[in-house]
């Protein structure tokens, strides 16, 4: 997945943003030919994501760099624990300092804001969305996965997912909306649903979609609408919930016996850890 | 800035990673040829950025969607005030939504958190710095200028900043290290010494830098920075301070009399804010 | 559809290998400025294909050309009808001649000879594979639509479908291969298992695929397997046939009531039909 | 030449389009790690063409594949012979299979099927045309070589080839349009008039062009086209016969003694032949 | 030609390294919306070329720029003598100055250059050669036609052109050569042999190339080359000459009957004219 | 910095146009897998500079050519001096020749006359400006660095240079204008003015610029500027001299005591010098 051609290109875009015109400090100041190590390191508590990925960025910018990862994505570190070390010219190692650390950073951000969550959610399976930093989708997707948490949709290609807009497209018919669908949809893709009440549940299921998305229902509305769905045995949509979803709310969600839900914070309201690299002479 | 073509490309990768296979709903569930009115909405208190960009946007798409814009980057928004109206085919517009508000969310995310903070600062002109999301360069940056605060270096081929690490390949040979300097620069590229003492900025003041950074140092240790500084007139380096700046930390940094700061949590600590798009029949 | 940047980047890299170095025999031979009107008709009964790429191409190119659209994609034309009109500098249009034509005539190639296989199929619905053109994925696949059949999965990031191969990689430990599938596949993804014996269903019912491909079966097992998925009601795998199908096996198909089946042999036995440009002085 | 940029992109664009977000299957059946072995293999009687691009495929995915190859280009196999050997980790492999096998399976159709006709046409070399899938022009034009035919033009900027159109932008003043070609063609360019009878041939020989066309011509006018031509001696163009090029014809094209057709079917009218990948532990 | 998708990529790669980063001039001095007039002026006497450009370039950049053409590629101005007039905003204008000159003046030196040569060649037609600026070779190719001289090879794929190196690998076996070409050779490919002597040229007659190089030939010598070659009647290999050309010569080889001469000189020792912008408030 | 994307570019632009449909020559002549050594060597005295790129441009036609380079960037050559010898396959070597030979003549040219100009400057540091070939901005600076002239600025990104244009945009207010930079400039982005006489000199250093840019100013003016900015001490600006610069200028400027002068001509007179390519045996 970290070799996708969109992840080579997003690591080609990093490296020309930053090192398009050299760097003139590391040209200016190191001697022709020095060579050290350096050690990427985390400064605080997390988990760490995207230490793949170094060798990745180290070849686009087709230097010369020895990587030894230390930490397998995934792993919970703690400050001053060693994510990789790598060998090569001091101005290589400086010149990809920053674009290293801002990409482990950012990813390991995601995958430990996202492992805080699973840790609440209990028994509640959590999905991401497709809210997140553009250019970073399949990363982002990735980090969510090492965070321990599973992904929704890739892209626009890949299910029907059925809101308002699409009902009003056809004036509130949902006959002539499935008319359309079943015309035109490829063999394999799922259908979703959303729906905001029990009223707009029971009208959906007549055109028995794959899921149905329960969108800002209350607990009590919830617990109607799972047990709807439970009388429908073995060819009921699966349920999953979104909107309004805070740490608190999960207990809930656990005892009503919600299975999944999606939260676009997962991705949006995730910040960058602290790691940073520290160089010695080779 | 925003018609870079480093811009052009993440937008360009931003959409392919998106609709590279179309946008499947749309197209089994949008009757051909059907029109709509969008309009984009601040959903909480946020300073506004990245308008421009729409029309970027729809462009590189190829399809023909006509924005008008409601807000001018760096304006205050409350909740339900408009960002812009759209209005095109319902596919277009329904195809577009998350990567448009994708990038408006992180974009006026990072001038909002950047607006609170040039608030605490008082009189402390604060700087970003280049832990920047990898591909954002150019458009956190001009986020950054929309919410208050000022630039420092774009890209590693701009400036030279000297830190430990350089003058550690010359084993401490500070004098080495200059003549290295003297010989190679471009005529005009600025110097900045980073220094984290009292006696490394004696040191470096000989060379005559044209900004020293003042890292980590206590406000006592500032103080007497500063104050040596400014016995050397009109030629003394110019003084940025950074590390360890918490909003609580201003009240000192006014009081002493720093001019300028540069703070990483600008961009790696801002998250998305909560922003909408409402379809209406055209 | 035909927007994606999948399709922009094959029309770019169709031009680029033609006129690369310019149109030298228009250029030697054409005055400059002078214009022509062009007539772009089938030359045998064909399904049309591939009109709405006629503008891509010529604003790819980067020209001028206005175009008129006479028959829309999927429409049954005869000898001599009209597929569109041009207009423009004749030096342009004898440039694009071939580009164009080279397209229509392999998209309406695989779109008649679709739509022929559709007609013998009876109420079976045929898909399309995976064995596409390279770099004509996005394009064949819309053919196959046009030419009235569906299409299987776009792309390996789509859909599970487990082979012999999958199985063997776990030493034929069915239950290691869900094990696996379980802990790491994308919520919504669905899963497609190839059986090719009514002993291969049995084992792989217990997993609960969303889809069954019955690979090279008679029609005896088919009829077998067939009706073994009718006793699961609701909650049964939906049936893909696929392997050895040819026209006359059809009406045994849908006899034995066989829904749904695929054919590689829609895109890789698939030739072109004939279609011409005739110039005339504007 | 299958080195080349344009062959690179498109082999790129072909990768892009069936695993930019990865192989879904592979990643969730096949255990991290694993290896095999695969064989690619004839599954009919073909004229192998594409065995070097194996490897140059595996490179571009990036991933770590030995490939030995089996037969040469132009090798004729029987059912089951052996193409290539391939050890790597499973995941890559399966995940390469279908790109592998769809550029091999097109490149060896159209070489099995120029290298028919070549059989069938005695002494009369065939040449092919600029009827090739767009984005592939330099592989099918290697295959044609590869299958025992040979090329005529790559691309438009490489011969100046008069029709009856560029005629006709003259308003049939041949006169004028030898003048414009004199006055702007590129020194060595060689020029080709393509002629449907006997007065417009006399009427071009005037023009020494290096080249004649004898297009859509009987055999009785085609004899009396050579006759013509061989008066001329060692200065008389070079003859080309084009249209209505069947097997069958071939015997009296061999009879009159044309030494030289293009036929446009070699490419537009050939189907992919089949090969298939089988894996075993490595 | 100027549309070429080689020439859209030069002036894309220009635009990058210019403005890549924005103009932080005209963003930090030129009011927001101010407009300007520019005209585009020659600063000395000069053959213009490359005015079709700077509409090209312009677009290329994504603004909105007004471009007037008032000299036609070819013409003879004087110094202060318009090339062309735009419109639009002035920080646009200034953005794009120093690429358009820069593109224009290296252009014009080139056909400056050539027309000089040309005009001391008599009727000596003068080929250009592939010593083109790397990036180049369309452009610098069209400004040779410009200045009146004639294009030889634009790439290697076009013409075989046989030098001693060919024949060392051969071990000087002309004859194994021939043979090898024969063989392999496009149908319509020209063949040109270099040959440094009368023994040289001799010896490849026998193979009926279509061209003959002259290389570093006395005048003695070209006189008796050319004298064997007008013996050969229609059938005789063109002849072109080269190396050691200097405007002195020129006179001999019109004495002798040069019909051709080719000369690396009008792109290698080509120097850029002056040519300026001077804006004026609209 | 010749590992620059923008120089990566380059080099496939160059590539592309000249093999991108092959070497025919190469392919016809060459018997496969025949392997050479190759010698490229000055042909007249000069300063080498590209040596590096040798490996780079092999690198990027995805060739195994073997380059061990001879002599260092900035070293003197006489004529027949070795600059790298190569090793490799015969076909790949010739079809590397010329695109290696115009990129090490261009690169040594351009450094060949900065070394003589640098020599005739004495004690002025000569600098260049961005009248660079477009596509060459990284690898022309780069030649002038290896000449031994200093840099100017690289791109418009980097530096407030401001001209009469910028004035005239506030029509003459040079408060207003110098309020808007202290309003939008980044913290440390230099600033530079030009002035073309002494009542312009003092209006400006008002505003307490980095630099200032002494245009077209005859000797006795330019000594009467140099001492008014002599009596500003250390908070200074410092000058630079353009205008009207020829060899013989360099004297007085050296008597006037002028550190620092920027000439066009660095880049823009320069021609290719002759370097060549022998080929032997392996």
């Amino acid at each position: 997945m970290l070799n996708s051609p969109l992840v080579r290109k997003l690591v080609q875009l990093a490296l020309e943003e930053d090192i398009l015109f050299g760097d003139v400090t590391s040209q200016c100041t190191i001697p022709e030919g020095h060579r050290s190590r350096a050690r990427i390191i985390a400064r605080e508590p997390l988990i760490v994501c995207g230490a793949p990925l170094i060798e990745v960025i180290a070849k686009e910018a087709g230097w010369d760099v020895a990587v030894e990862v230390k930490a397998k994505d995934g792993e919970e570190l703690v400050d001053q624990q060693p994510i990789a070390e790598l060998e090569g010219e001091t101005r290589h190692l400086l010149s990809l300092e920053r674009t290293l650390l801002n990409f482990l950073q950012r990813l390991s951000g995601v995958a430990t804001h996202t492992r805080k969550l699973v840790g609440e959610a209990g028994d509640v399976t959590i999905l991401d969305t497709r809210k997140t930093m553009p250019g970073w989708r399949v990363l982002e997707k990735y980090a969510v996965r090492v965070g321990g948490a599973q992904n929704h949709r890739m892209h626009l290609g890949e299910m029907i997912l059925i809101k308002n807009n699409h009902i009003d497209a056809h004036n509130g018919d949902v006959d002539s909306l499935f008319r359309q669908i079943k015309e035109t949809k490829p063999w394999y893709t799922p259908i979703e649903c959303e729906v905001r009440s029990l009223e707009e549940l029971e009208k959906v299921l007549a055109y028995k979609p794959d899921f149905v998305l329960l969108d800002n229902m209350s607990d009590e509305m919830l617990e109607k609408a799972l047990s709807r769905l439970s009388q429908l045995g073995d060819g009921a949509p699966r349920a999953e919930v979104s909107g309004n979803l805070t740490s608190e709310r999960f207990k809930a969600l656990n005892r009503i016996g919600v299975q999944c839900a999606s939260m676009g914070g997962l991705t949006t309201k995730a910040v960058n850890v602290d790691i940073s690299m520290r160089i010695a002479k080779a």
